[in-house]
């Protein structure tokens, strides 16, 4: 039995494995892009959502050569987000998994065209028989990620949270759990309930992973928020103190640091509690919740 | 029967009402990136590539309501790619189909997202069941359209025309051709194969309809660089005389305007040559080529 640790490694690992595969470099100069979509993807960050989405697939008995691949797409869709995030018209941000951002390494037109390399590249895996044999479901994936990601998801998130930082709107608490839930949140609901959509899990079923996603989601980006006052940049692996440079209004500048991690206590508690159906089999879920509570990264 | 410029505006126009019904504007202060969306797509251009899709559809038979949905998803990913493609950072231009390019309206970022959104949704739309019953069809459909904008196509084209026009790489005719084939090329061969796809046409009539497109994208790109150099701007609608100023090599400034028209006539004439099977059926598609050869927009 493999550790919480050990297991995120693991993923990580098999994660990259498959990029290099499904990223091979072409020939003639335009390489330079793919070049640039794997310097943003492999071996980058804690690949959280390849896990939540891997270990819910397990939950169901799905075989890891197709969870793997469906979380790879995944991981390049959340890395294209990043890219474009780190741009300078949008949070102009030169550190990213402590190294240069795309951008800075490659230049704003290549990193634009690699981000816009890695969201196509991931629909067409997922819509690729390799990935799953029933395309029914392909099919249902590839909607449900086109709905996170979309402007009722990610992109209506950064949509709202550019807005917000040139104070052209005023955010209360709920606005900012709103924004914070279409930019975060539902790519990380998706990532457990594309688990379970390969699982054929029930209705029920789904609406307590949600259930989970939601709540951890939201403690995510509380624990984000907290390391961006008093996190260490050499752990963190990227810009800090931007939130209070920025004068940008968050959950934590509203309610406090205090106040803050008392939420993501309960946060998590909640997100715990929606994993009781599951018994033991929830066991890695469960885990990733207590990590994200306490981690320093 | 309807004119070719009759059955252009009423392609146009149908998309548009598509287009109108698949970007409704949400609530939020976030709908501003779904208004620039529909800024950059309803009312916009010839709607050349619906026109193909939809046109070889209808030669086998399918329901216009099919291809009309699928014709406004390739549209939507035809306008993400001049979006980004007139970026400050790509090639900076200002105008656009006779009105300002969407980041000069909007700005950088909401330019950015817009396409993004615009990729995203198409996707989401060639994988819904109301576009096409059949879910292999659909997932064929994904694959096909990502690559043909992805590192082999549109986006390995745009990556190799920026390192062009930095001098980074010198560029033969082949290399002028093959450059262009992955950026305009691969998405019309895309716009005929769909229609195909739909129509469950035989390896043969497929192979046909890609040596129409194929002729016609590289008839339309001439056609397109001597109306760089010889064209009205109130009539075409965007910047010219770009390529002279960036000092951009292209066909005609390798071969001159004179042999340029000479051999976008002769692309024409294979273009048709290849619709020979289809006989009178193919009627729109032999008229579309001639109408491209004669533009002045």
């Amino acid at each position: 039995m493999l550790t919480l640790n050990e297991t995120l490694k693991d993923i990580r690992h098999r994660v990259d494995d498959m990029l290099d595969k499904l990223l091979p470099l072409p020939g003639g100069p335009e390489k330079q892009v793919v070049e640039a979509m794997r310097y943003a993807t492999i071996g980058g960050g804690k690949a959280l959502r390849p896990f939540l989405l891997v270990m819910t697939a397990n939950m169901f008995g799905i075989p890891k050569e197709n969870s793997i691949r469906l979380a790879t797409a995944l991981e390049m869709l959340h890395s294209y987000s990043l890219i474009h995030d780190d741009l300078p018209c949008m949070d102009n941000d030169d550190l990213r998994r402590g190294k240069p951002s795309c951008h800075k390494k490659f230049g704003e037109a290549t990193a634009i065209l690699a981000g816009n390399g890695l969201l196509i590249r991931a629909f067409e895996i997922m819509a690729s028989e390799k990935t799953w044999i029933d395309p029914v479901v392909r099919c249902e994936l590839i909607v449900s990620l086109a709905n996170a990601a979309g402007f009722h998801g990610m992109i209506g998130g950064q949509m709202l949270d550019l807005l917000a930082q040139k104070d052209e709107v005023n955010m209360s608490l709920t606005e900012i759990v709103r924004l914070e839930t279409m930019k975060t949140g539902r790519l990380l609901m998706f990532a457990c309930d594309a688990g379970a959509i390969l699982g054929n899990a029930s209705f029920d079923e789904r609406q307590c992973l949600k259930l989970y996603a939601s709540n951890l989601g939201q403690a995510f980006q509380l624990t984000d928020d907290i390391l961006d006052i008093e996190g260490a940049v050499e752990k963190v692996g990227k810009t800090l103190r931007k939130d209070v440079k920025a004068n940008k209004a968050t959950y934590v500048s509203l309610v406090g640091v205090d106040n803050a991690k008392l939420k993501a206590k309960e946060l998590t508690q909640q997100a715990i509690n929606a994993l009781t159906p599951f018994g033991d089999k929830a066991l890695p879920l469960k885990e990733l919740a207590l990590f994200i509570l306490t981690r320093d990264h």
